[in-house]
């Protein structure tokens, strides 16, 4: 179905769902980035113009330091075991591939979602529809594209408010427009929330000027330490580097953002010691590291995926991945280079 | 003037010019960036539903590395001491503020320019005007975004082959979309280069993803070495670091990069040492180094200023500036924070 049809469809469905609803929880997935964040305070922001309801904003806390800026990100709680469950008669999940993933909900609430209607908005192709109305568009390069193109079908006019978490969102998802899914429609809705009045500048500064230093020394650091099997690049991260050097574990993926820039690999693995296991980040110029990903029990999409492994350490992570990402390049070398 | 006025009437001043031409010359300035090669091959590549006249592309040469790839950018020339003046009857030089910043062409063959028409198209704000006729419009980002707005009104249609070099010129002005000129108008014209066929992914792959590890390892030792005097951060790059890294001169500026994304700093400022005197870039989020550049003999942007000293060491050349630039810090810090 073309998008014309599906927001067409989608928003007789929204509006309906919106406006008799009195209690609307919105909420996104674990590990809040720049695109689960802005599709989230977007959709606060935006839906008092379709709706009189409560509008609760669950995300997990607390918000990652570079995206505490977002204004209306101050109004986002968590439903911690000791909070009661709001009774909601609405639940709208976006960015978010499954249910299991949501964050900012305490286990001891969990059970309340499946007797609660839920729909999503999202764009994720590994996303298992879980809702009773599922708007996936998995070309979109983030779920704040999404909502950019959405919100008029409802009748909501972007405001300056709304406009900023939304190009938030489409501008970490894309890198700031870089990923290769990155398209025409992709601009001509950037543009569109930069004449809304979205504070562009204040994005930039905060999310992609706002490196620390030693974040920049951990990611040298780690870089250094790099290591190379055919078109595979991969790097470890021993926590006692990140407590050495008083970064933070969440600086540790600036060395993701250097290894990225490097001429020559088709896949770039990130390895993260945890205080159990390790975390796995995949990033790729043209093969489908989701495949290996979900083979390994992560997820994500096919240039960007990520894995836990509370069994293994770095090196046994490395060993395990290595040859199916190997394999990956080799199969699909020939007919898929962009840059050839 | 606005910018439909200021086109209109250029419009008819180029089409005259360049209808009635047998042979053009197209010139852009010294050390060609991608926003002046980018330009120069654009217009290489529409001209010809304009005219029949030969088009001769002057590049200094050898082009950067990381251009090399751009399809038409083989057929540029250095018009070299060696070889005879081609005799244009005009001259469109590109994102070039002065006369003698024109890159490519040997000093005995620059006077005949005096003797030539020059038409001008150029986003600099320090444009002395030195062409017949001077389409100068200093908001743009980057030239190539407004040629990309113009060539529609000379009634040229922009293909793929025009587009990625215009869409590769505002990706590297704007830093993929990044500096605060970006606005709507240059996210809209770059959609339209999408939409025309631009190799987005190759412009990616090519300009911010091929960074050598050479080149990340000189920048996380030149940061390692960082200063800081208040607002403003500064480095030196001694050439025997270059040598020592088997890194190049231009490699050096992943070092301005990275020192950009790092949060605080109003000014940075990175100091090569070349073999005669230092060569010195600035960079601001807010206020106007080029002011201190002009003063200095240099020039530029607002926000990203360049100055040459033949007679100065990496030391003498911050002791020289440093004063002027903490400065121009404490004038303007109340009124012009961005992300305040």
């Amino acid at each position: 179905m073309d998008r014309i049809s599906m927001f067409t469809a989608a928003a007789i469905t929204w509006r309906e769902r919106v406006t008799n609803a009195n209690t609307i929880l919105l909420v996104t997935h674990v590990n809040p980035d720049g695109d689960a964040l802005g599709s989230l305070i977007g959709l606060m922001m935006a839906l008092p113009q379709l709706t009189e309801a409560t509008i609760i904003p669950v995300v997990q806390q607390p918000i990652p330091q570079y995206l505490e800026w977002v204004p209306g990100s101050e109004q986002s709680i968590a439903l911690t075991a000791d909070k009661p469950w709001p009774n909601p008669d609405l639940i709208i999940t976006v960015d978010c591939a499954s249910a299991d993933r949501l964050g900012g909900i305490a286990p001891q609430h969990m059970h309340h979602i499946e007797h609660t209607a839920v729909i999503q908005i999202d764009h994720h192709a590994t996303n298992t529809l879980f809702g009773v109305h599922n708007l996936v568009v998995a070309d979109a390069c983030a779920t704040c594209e999404i909502i950019t193109e959405f919100l008029p079908y409802l009748g909501i006019t972007i405001t300056a408010g709304i406009a900023t978490p939304l190009l938030l969102g489409i501008m970490t998802d894309t890198q700031s427009f870089q990923i290769y899914d990155t398209s025409a429609k992709t601009l001509s809705l950037g543009a569109s929330l930069f004449t809304a009045g979205a504070d562009h500048a204040r994005i930039v500064s905060k999310v992609f000027r706002s490196t620390r230093l030693e974040a920049l020394t951990l990611a040298s650091r780690v870089i250094n330490a790099m290591h190379t099997h055919g078109d595979v690049v991969w790097c470890g991260v021993p926590l006692t580097w990140v407590e050495e050097l008083n970064a933070t574990d969440d600086e540790s993926d600036e060395a993701l953002h250097m290894l990225q820039r490097i001429e020559g690999p088709e896949v770039i693995m990130l390895i993260k010691q945890r205080n159990q296991g390790v975390k796995i980040s995949l990033r790729s110029r043209n093969v489908n590291v989701a495949s290996v990903a979900k083979k390994h029990g992560g997820g994500g999409h096919i240039h960007a995926a990520g894995i836990n492994l509370a069994e293994h350490t770095i090196d046994s992570a490395a060993a395990l991945l290595l040859p199916d990402l190997t394999a990956l390049c080799t199969d699909s070398s020939p007919s898929t280079n962009h840059s050839a």
